[in-house]
């Protein structure tokens, strides 16, 4: 039960929320390819429940799973955890699964890009994708809601909104040959507004240095609510990151948000350099078809790749005890009314290639406006 | 989301409701498999479409589908029918699916029944059957319901209840080596009730001759309401079902059920003998761990096999006109207030086996005791 629409959000009255808006559960995909995760993803999958079983304190949680997986994970989730079948090519559900927009009627539908696993065969990190592509329509079946399918190659994890017709974005991501280059800034600004409802796209030139998905914005900042933004930062001249952070704050701290509104800018310090081991990437089975993270390749981490749910935000941690906590400490602070969950050794989820905001799904609830 | 208990229904204060209760839905699984299905199960998905679409006038039809089916299904599939991804053995989802219980307080939970394909290795349909006995528990997580699980090995389609605390049973079906044999008969009607919420089995001894089931009850008869029952019939004396409706209906009559009624029969003509031809046999894959059905092979055919949904009966049709059209007028006359749908051709569904009842799970909706 999902029609397929050929309209679009913005013709029907719908608008995408914020990340920081009232959610009606939260799904993940079940770790498990052998050359993306390290050790047939037992690390990984430990670190799955754990998030799973965090963000369950505040909204029900549902996991996709394999049918070759399914019984394994029955038994390391707990019971209040969901499982449904689902057959994927990997366990990035916030770039694979859909958009969501919301209206004033209490309805919520998805937007379903079209998913290319960041960048085809062309600097993409798998192949094939098939199975992806396919996941938001089974997200959006399983929890009947109706879908707009559209032509755009983009994830979930490269776009970033206020709930209010404001989008920030990274050039590197959207235009990239690789994804809808071809089409141009405008058309693809056009299109970004009409599908998510929009007015207003603030666009950054890049995401992080070693970001494999070409500049995710959900690496390097994201709303906390309207008109304030987190935003990934160091201090240290030699990290190249340095030069990012400083030109992606410029740019926020001068656009104005669709109220006309400056956007306020809370710099969150990022960890330390996290490399890959050599042990770690001998745990990763080599696939010609699959991009290899060699020993030593340096990981895109960040706090702000964290979950905001209804009542907790869960936060990656690092094993760096001073920076870990002063994240914690800086996002109790931005969610005031919010328990801070943090997940340690967080690292095993990152060399896979992303961290909590990058496996999970928010699903919203309908809002009825009074 | 869906816990495993350790208790029993009976226990927890809950009892399986009659086919005819209320409805909160109706799943089917999309056939594919080439061993049961002649010509790759592309006439048998025309009439699941057939049966789907005319469920979901009357409560919402969910579809659980292959990854590898998942396209077909979806293109062939009307859009308010939901579909759901599961792996499965095939497509007897009455089976492999749990039964349902509920209590006053309209919660509904599951049967988990422990599933063999049919007698496993002594005579059972198919092997493996192991993703069919994870069915139950998949259906339950995606309804978010609680689950019995059942050492007891059975099927729903082995067990008829009329919602008051009464079954009625074959001993060829539950009592067979192949089931629950060793256990004795008086063991079975413990877990039965246990597992049911019952207070009274009614044994007849043996289902259809040509039933591969074992004699599955749910093509010789079924509860209209409580005190009232259907039952297949004919009056051809060279019929080999001749005896065995005779013997059942004298023990329905002089059956009491909880409430000390005598049992009222409705007799329905069942259809002419319906024999697969060779050009369907040759249409079937050979397989050697499937039943082969040869030419001329005798069908269980009933018209007793229907659906009764909250406000449509969808009801086999074999091509006979007027036996057809009787058994759609003496199912009119037992379901006053419901639409009658007839399958035509659902000689596509029995050639794979089974038919309506035998492809479809009725989700059964809480009742709140006033």
């Amino acid at each position: 039960m999902s029609r397929t629409l050929s309209t679009t959000p913005k013709q029907d009255g719908f608008r995408a929320p914020g990340e920081f808006e009232p959610k009606a559960g939260c799904w993940l995909i079940w770790p498990e390819r052998p050359d993306t995760w390290r050790l047939g993803a037992k690390p990984a999958q430990k670190l799955f429940v754990e998030v799973a079983t965090a963000i369950a304190e505040s909204e029900p949680v549902t996991i996709a799973v394999s049918r070759r997986q399914w019984r394994n994970a029955r038994a390391m989730l707990p019971d209040h955890v969901r499982l449904v079948e689902m057959s994927t090519n990997d366990s990035w559900l916030r770039d694979s699964g859909p958009n969501f927009v919301i209206d004033g009627r209490g309805e919520v539908r998805g937007v379903d890009w079209t998913f290319n696993a960041y960048g085809g065969f062309d600097g993409g990190l798998y192949a094939p994708w098939d199975l992806d592509d396919l996941v938001a329509s089974k997200v959006l079946e399983t929890e009947r809601m109706d879908r707009y399918r559209s032509a755009l190659i983009a994830e979930g994890g490269g776009l970033q909104c206020d709930g209010q017709g404001t989008l920030i974005t990274t050039e590197q991501c959207l235009l990239n040959r690789n994804r809808n280059g071809h089409l141009g800034k405008e058309e693809v600004e056009r299109q970004l507004c009409d599908y998510l409802g929009l007015d207003q796209v603030i666009w950054l030139p890049r995401g992080f240095a070693f970001d494999e998905t070409d500049g995710h914005i959900d690496d390097l900042c994201c709303f906390v609510r309207p008109g304030v933004v987190a935003l990934s930062w160091t201090d240290e001249r030699a990290d190249p990151q340095y030069e990012i952070v400083r030109e992606a704050e410029d740019i926020l701290r001068s656009s104005r948000d669709t109220r006309g509104r400056a956007l306020k800018v809370h710099r969150i310090h990022h960890p330390l350099p996290i490399e890959m081991t050599a042990a770690e990437a001998e745990g990763v089975d080599r696939v010609d078809s699959t991009w290899a993270r060699p020993e030593g390749n340096r990981i895109a981490a960040t706090y702000i790749n964290y979950y905001p749910g209804n009542s907790v935000v869960v936060v990656p941690q690092f094993g760096h005890e001073t920076l870990d906590r002063q994240a914690c400490a800086d996002l109790a602070e931005l969610f005031a009314h919010h328990r801070i969950v943090g997940i340690e050794n967080s690292r095993e989820i990152l060399l896979g290639g992303g961290n909590v905001a990058c496996i999970t799904l928010p699903i919203y609830a309908g809002q009825k406006q009074s």
